[in-house]
C-alpha cells in the first residue's frame, strides 16, 4: 500500500478553508482514479499547539497507482484547486506503508 | 475513529533510528490498549525534500480510547522510549476522523 498525506498549516481564513475544502475540493478528490480509501480532519490537535490546521490521508495500491492518479486529469484538477483554499500552504507527503 | 499521527524530523543517525524503532519501539507500541490498527514508514517522500524522515499512524475507537491508551503504563513506556531514538524530535498529532 502507498499513502498520500497532506498537512495544511493554518490558513488565513479557517472558515473559508473549511467550506471550500468540504464543498469544492473533496468532490474533486473523490474522482481520483485508484483511490482505495481516504479520510481527513479539520480538528488537528497537538501540544502545545498544532502546526497544522488540517490533514488529509489516502491509500493507493502502490507507488505506481499513486503516480498515475496524480498524473491523471482528475489529479491535475485536484492539485490546481489547492491554491484556492490553502492560503497557509500545503505539505504533500507520500510513502510506502510498512504494516504490523 | 480517532487517529494518532507521529511525524519524525530527520534524526542524527538514520540507521540507528530505524533499528531502534523497529526492534525496540514498535514492540512497545503493539502493547497499547485499544489500538485498532497502525502502520508506519521510514521512507517518507516529498518534493523537493521531505521535512520528515518517518511517520507513524494509529487508530483508536474515539478520543477517550486514545487518551486512555496514552495514560496507561504501556502508553507511558511508549512515550519514555521516544528520546532513545528520535534525535531530531517528534511531532505528535491527534484528530477525530471525518470519512467519506
Amino acid at each position: 500500500m502507498h499513502k498520500l498525506l497532506v498537512l495544511y498549516p493554518p490558513p488565513v481564513d479557517p472558515a473559508a478553508f473549511s467550506a471550500h475544502y468540504e464543498n469544492q475540493h473533496l468532490p474533486l478528490v473523490r474522482q481520483l482514479p485508484g483511490l482505495l480509501g481516504w479520510r481527513y480532519s479539520l480538528r488537528v490537535h497537538a501540544e502545545p499547539e498544532s502546526p497544522y490546521f488540517a490533514v488529509f490521508e489516502a491509500e493507493f495500491a502502490d507507488a505506481d497507482a499513486y503516480a498515475a492518479a496524480m498524473a491523471s486529469p482528475q489529479g491535475v484538477a485536484v492539485r490546481e484547486d489547492v491554491p484556492n483554499y490553502a492560503t497557509g500552504g500545503a505539505l504533500v507527503l507520500d510513502y510506502p506503508v510498512a504494516e504490523a
